[in-house]
């Protein structure tokens, strides 16, 4: 049976799509325009309640929230690729942890500085100088804390590279690129090995070139 | 080697103190006043660097992150009490999906009405009305898509009590006392049904008995 992300341009789904990547996993692709509203209409909600992408489906299997479809592949495809989740309970818990702190630290403010530097001008909103101020302060904080992991482990949950270092790739590649704050990642020397370690990963690489959003052309 | 969790008494630490006392682990604690800002001494930053609460020790080993501690917990001792984590790989899925859903599109908006409503009058700051009135509307949308869910399964993640429902136990207990807000749960028939089960469940009752934060006695 084969897997179908919907919406693999957009950097949510990359999440899953850069997994299935380097799990070696085929699937198929369904776009979904988020600019025409696509997933506010009926016959989407009927497969995501929420309105959200991505979504995977697997045969009559259907998942949704982007972590925990990297969770369910890596999961599922354990035996094949690079073990994504740590070997061992405690391993596990450590991918976990950074996960969580990607989702509900990392994420937020870098998701306000995508949305009103990237999306503001595109979509026709104001961009909220105090948001972004803030924003960009915060992310410089937590980003603080991982250059102190990242000068004792080579990746965010260890010496290995998972789920935890993965989930970061498609709002940090906005960051150094369309956002113009790669000076966040760059100035901290830990931080910037790290990122050019997994950014320079052949399935990134690859997820990067086949499923790149219009948007990232544009000038910024 | 004994469990520790730290600052069991606040909202965020009870996701992991109820995951322990479900699967039956005994574990000892230790308090951390969020209120005298114990959580940024540099004693505590040397245990989480983020200075936020929970921490789980277990012997030498260190987690943080309330769902990731929830996770670490339910899979070490996945053989006794419930399982908190689904029996399959497909039902983990569906257990990881509702988990991130409380993460990124539950706890935001309920976080949000605790501290305006339950905090700032205790800290003294004042309450953003419009943040309460979005933070209102956003969280009675999501509970939309519970409603539905959960008309068609007893709990978010099918037909079985998980770590999903758990997750949503401290914050909910805030939202329908502190916070006096029960009707959004009660307005919604099958919503107000799984919340009178899984808040009746002799682990959460055990753990607001024994874990009350001083300000739930504080009339509101
Ligand atoms: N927590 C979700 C968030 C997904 C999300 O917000 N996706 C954005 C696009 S990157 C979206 O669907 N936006 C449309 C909307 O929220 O209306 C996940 O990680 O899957
Ligand atoms: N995502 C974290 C959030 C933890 C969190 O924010 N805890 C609050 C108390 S409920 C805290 O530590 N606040 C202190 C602060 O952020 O300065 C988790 O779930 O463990």
């Amino acid at each position: 049976m084969v897997l179908t992300i919907y919406a693999p341009l957009f950097a949510s789904s990359k999440r899953a799509v850069v997994t299935l990547v380097e799990k070696g996993v085929p699937f198929e692709t369904v776009h979904v325009d988020l600019m025409k509203g696509e997933h506010r209409k009926p016959e989407y909600i009927a497969i995501q309640p929420f309105g959200k992408i991505p979504v995977l489906t697997d045969g009559d299997y259907k998942i949704f929230e982007s972590r925990a479809i990297m969770r369910y592949v890596a999961e599922k495809y354990r035996s094949q690729g690079p073990d994504l989740l740590g070997k061992t309970i405690e391993e596990r818990g450590q991918v976990e942890q950074w996960l969580d702190v990607e989702a509900t630290s990392y994420h937020p403010p870098l998701l306000a500085l995508t949305l009103n530097i990237v999306f503001a001008p595109l979509m026709g909103f104001p961009a909220d100088e105090k948001v972004i101020k803030e924003s960009e302060e915060k992310l410089g904080e937590v980003l603080d804390v991982y250059e102190a992991q990242l000068s004792k482990n080579e990746y965010l949950a260890g010496d290995f590279v998972s789920l935890a270092d993965l989930a970061h790739l498609p709002f940090t590649e906005y960051l150094v690129n369309e956002i113009g704050k790669a000076h966040l990642i760059k100035d901290r020397k830990h931080v910037s090995a790290w990122w050019d370690k997994i950014s320079s990963r052949p399935a990134w690489k690859e997820v990067c070139e086949k499923y790149a959003l219009p948007v990232s052309a544009l000038p910024v």
